[in-house]
């Protein structure tokens, strides 16, 4: 599978979120800009701990990176449509894009997917789960979908 | 749904985790002794800003939350079982019971719960998932097996 995230601001989350990717052999796709260095010195801060682990790829823009996996399905976690993230059917090396942690993916980039923005269901409060969460939640129902099938040597 | 944390150790998982329970109704059981304080300072401190918020029981003892439901079902999340968490099937206000970060569920509860152990598969490289990312991966799969229903009033 693959994990993009969009400008994210907060390292503890996105070194979470690669420690969950080296655990299921996925890539993890950054767009700049970043909340923070990956320097040496500020990841071991952060106690990224499996860093050096993680398939990481850094693209300057989401074009960019559209433009380099051009038959590939993507689909947008956010909390503006109705459509469940367990009711797509994933194939292995989807795509999964995540917003920054204060204010998701731009509208643009949701009116432009529609049909492929997904949502993580909860109560009403106005308020949404931590991203590190929501990134497991949806990369474990999307390897749940294929059997976790993580492409490993057996 | 239920939550149990043995012996939490790391505040700021324990507050991510509350985060989830607070955005699915989910009530939190803690089973002491805990890593750090519940006072408002440190709760604070670690930036739990759900907290006050969470369904939060605190028990002496695993014994003593056992006690208090006998009828219930409960889950033990473990690397040392091969019967994934999402080949079970979960009811409304189960239990789904955690180890502390450092060294899991102890040996002696696993072997009374075995066909009750649950695992998140991951490859091969003897480390696992961040703590509140394994229960968030599993609280969301107990909830998609009963279409997320939260309880909530409509």
């Amino acid at each position: 599978m693959n994990i993009v995230l969009m400008e994210p601001e907060i390292p503890y989350n996105t070194g979470n979120i690669g420690r969950s990717c080296v655990l299921t052999n996925t890539t993890l796709h950054l767009i700049k800009p970043l909340g923070f260095s990956l320097d040496e010195k500020q990841i071991k801060r952060s106690g990224l701990d499996y860093w050096h682990l993680v398939d990481l790829k850094v693209w300057d823009s989401y074009e960019e990176l559209r433009a380099a996996y051009p038959e590939s399905s993507f689909y947008f976690a956010t909390t503006k449509t109705k459509q469940r993230y367990s009711d797509v059917t994933y194939k292995e090396n989807d795509f999964i894009v995540f917003g920054p942690e204060s204010r998701g993916i731009p509208e643009t980039i949701l009116n432009e997917n529609k049909e492929n923005c997904i949502t993580i269901p909860m109560i009403k409060m106005g308020r949404s789960l931590n991203l590190s969460n929501s990134a497991a939640i949806i990369l474990y129902e999307s390897l749940r979908q294929v059997d976790f099938n993580f492409g490993e040597d057996e």
